[in-house]
Formats: structure tokens, sequence, C-alpha cells
């Protein structure tokens, strides 16, 4: 089975079609890291994402685990992917984990930020992990819907996946939203986020603060386990996975 | 001659063969502004720049003025512009400037900073407006070398045009150096550069930074007015404008 490793990922996701590996072609971050380590390992390595990203969103902080033959060491391991990925994903961080650890089935929770340019024209540094929203939003009455979409609740209305059978109940513990000169950021802290979650939950929120949608509603959204009860799926270019903790 | 109006702009400048014009089918930055104002105003209109910048720097704070027909308002003339112009150039401010103002004869400072990524890979979100070293430097050697480039000189020694006719002294006021964990940024402040001067500059004490050069070489650099003695032209990708004061 050999040492198993974990790394801290940073990703710019604009160009790749998300985390998951879809066969040997695809365009995707695993991929791109799977082959790597089979250069590095002269043999086929899977590697385990602590959840998956959709296509063009990004991470500052996503980890991954993975087993290596003996004889590397996670400096060599490091410094390996960094030279070999491409530019738009880096390698922050490389130790070894006890044998049990497993990126996703031990993570404890997550953190998301969702930026929203709300100016007419998006920093041109920064726009491709803006949303360029355009429009001003209503700060204030975007906290109190967000404070009702948090807790411990079925979040079904919130899942991009209709055919789920697994639970669809996650604990939000926390969702703040602050407001920079025109960029406005949400962040998303839970234990674990369904398939398009934070996406839907930026998007209801988002239709709040454009007045199109009321705070109150957020209970009835939640308790309809109805996709169609809640508000568009923000664009994924907003999205960016920033911490893992475990 | 219509009225005079003052922009500020921001660009990335990565796929811009620079600023300046030239001629009607290059993709330059003031190409592409005067493009979209020339829509506006019926009729071609000349914008002057604060000063030129070369293919791939990029600006936080370029400014620029152009006359307009009367009709038009500041805020018009930034909405139109963040409209039309592509996402990578944006107006951050524009206002009614004085008939005989002039963004390159009257500036009286400049501000540049250079960023060099000194560890192995660069940061996937900034990696288009840092260069990628990925060496260690010695900052404090950096600093030395750094005080002794500053003042009133004749910077021919630094300047790219090797046939400048008019000329080549320049104050240069102030060089600041600090480091952010593997990111080294040079700061510098002067009332104009010559052609290339700031990345000559940037590239003779990143060989400093190096140990490949001593500081106290910096005085015979600038005393042999020769293009060859300095170091080499820092990449394009690095630098950036930063503010232009009046």
């Amino acid at each position: 089975m050999g040492q198993n490793y974990k790394i801290v990922l940073q990703y710019e996701g604009t160009r790749y079609n998300g985390w998951q590996r879809q066969g040997r072609t695809e365009n995707t971050i695993q991929g791109k890291i799977e082959a790597v380590l089979e250069r590095m390992a002269g043999a086929p390595v899977e590697i385990h994402g602590s959840g998956r990203t959709d296509a063009g969103v990004h991470a500052m902080g996503q980890v991954a685990n993975f087993y290596l033959p003996e004889g590397q060491t996670p400096e060599l391991v490091k410094e390996y992917l960094n030279r070999y990925l491409p530019e738009d994903i880096r390698v922050l961080q490389a130790e070894l984990a006890l044998d049990r650890f497993h990126s996703r089935l031990n993570a404890v929770e997550k953190i998301y930020h969702y930026q929203i340019e709300t100016g007419k024209k998006r920093d041109v540094f920064q726009r491709r992990i803006q949303y360029g929203l355009g429009k001003p939003l209503d700060i204030e009455a975007m906290r109190e819907a967000a404070a009702l979409l948090c807790g411990t609740h079925d979040y079904k209305s919130f899942c991009g996946n209709q055919k789920m059978k697994k639970s669809t109940v996650r604990t939000v513990k926390n969702i703040e939203i602050w407001q920079e000169k025109s960029l406005v950021t949400l962040m998303f802290v839970g234990n674990g986020f369904l398939q398009h979650m934070v996406r839907i939950m930026a998007g209801t929120l988002i239709e709040v603060g454009l007045g199109e949608r009321l705070s109150r509603q957020m209970p009835y959204i939640l308790a309809s386990l109805d996709r169609q009860e809640a508000g568009f799926t923000a664009p994924a270019e907003g999205l960016c996975l920033m911490e893992v903790r475990y």
C-alpha cells in the first residue's frame, strides 16, 4: 500500500472540467495530478480529493491524499508535482499522513468563498474568480436570509442532483457576508455540501439582495424539499474552496 | 477642441502589445480605448497616456487624457468605455480636467511595482503579474544596492533605447523592497523613467539578490553610462504601473 501522502492544493479552475477524473483523456484536475504521480511512481496512482469541485470552480486549499511506494519524501513529492503540473495547479503543502487518513471521509468542515462584483465592471486582475453581477446588493437583507439558511437541515431544495439517493441532511454552521468597495463576499462554513449547494445558496441570496425574494421565504424553501423553490445556480467562476478542516 | 477628460485605468497587459498605438490594426491598449471613444464621439479621438507601458506590462493606475465634444459627462464616458472595452481593460475613474492638463507632460511622479516569486512555483491566481524567478533573494543586499541607485543621475546605463537623443537624467526618489512569504516586491518612485529603465533596475537588483553582483558596483554602473554594465531586463509580466501623481 505504501505511504499515505496528504497534499494541500491551489488551482484556478477556469480551464478545467472540474476536479473529478472522467476517463483518461478528460481535462480535470484530478486527472492532471494523477498523470504526474504515475510518472513519478512508475505505476498508476489514485488520488482522493476532499470533494469534487465543479467545472470552473477554484481552490485556495483543496486537500487530497494518495499512496506512494516507499522511497519518496513530502519535499520530493511537492517539488515533483509543482515542476510538472501546469501553472494553474500548485501544491502548497505535502506531508505524510496516517495510513487510515482519507481526505473526504475525515473532513469535518469546509469553507467556501463566493465573490460577487456589484460594480459595472470586474477588477481586471480578479475577474476570473469573481461573478460579474454588475448590480448593487442589499447586504442586510442577504444577512437575514443567510441566518435562516444556517443550521442542520435537509438541504434537498439546494441540491443540484435531483436523483440523490443518500441523505441530503447537512449542517451549515455559518454564512457570513461582507462588502469591500463594490466586491461582496459570501463565506459558507459547513460539515459538507451537496452538489451545487453552495452555488444555489449563493444564487438564492443574490436574489434576496436584488429584492427579487424576501428573506422570510427561506424556511419555506428549505421545508419544500423542492429545487424549483430555491434560486438560480450562481456561476462557477465566483466560487472558491478556501479550506478543509480535519 | 471640446472638453478635456482625465481617466484612470487598470489593465492586465498580458495579451497586448503594450500601451502605444502602432497603426490601425495593432493590438494595443491605446488603440482599444481610441476605438471605443471614436465610436462614442462619432469622430477619431486621440488619447495621451502618462507614458508607454511595454508589451505585457500591467497597470493599476495608468492615467490618460483626451478631448471630447460637448454633451458628454464623466459618468457617461466611464460607463461607455467599461461597457465596450474588453474585460482586461477597465476605467476606474473619469473626470473633467483643465483644458491644458496633459497626462504625460504634467505628471510629477510615477510609482511602479515589480513582483518576484522566489518560491518554486507562482501563486496560481497571481501568476500573470509576477516574475517566476524560483530562487531565494538576499533582500538586505538588494536594499543596499537600491539605495545607491536612487537620486538624480544620468541613467543611460539603465536605458533600453541606445539611440536616445534626449536627456537621460532622471530622479529616482525611492526604491523600497519588501518580502511577504516567498513574494518579493520592489517599489520604484521617480519623476519619470526611461524606456525599460524599471525593468533593467529590477534585473540588476535581482542579480545582486542572487549574489551575482555586489551592491557596491552600482555607482560604477551608473558612471559608465553603458547599458552593457547593468543587469538583464527583467520580464515584463512582473511590472505594474501603480500610480501617476500630478
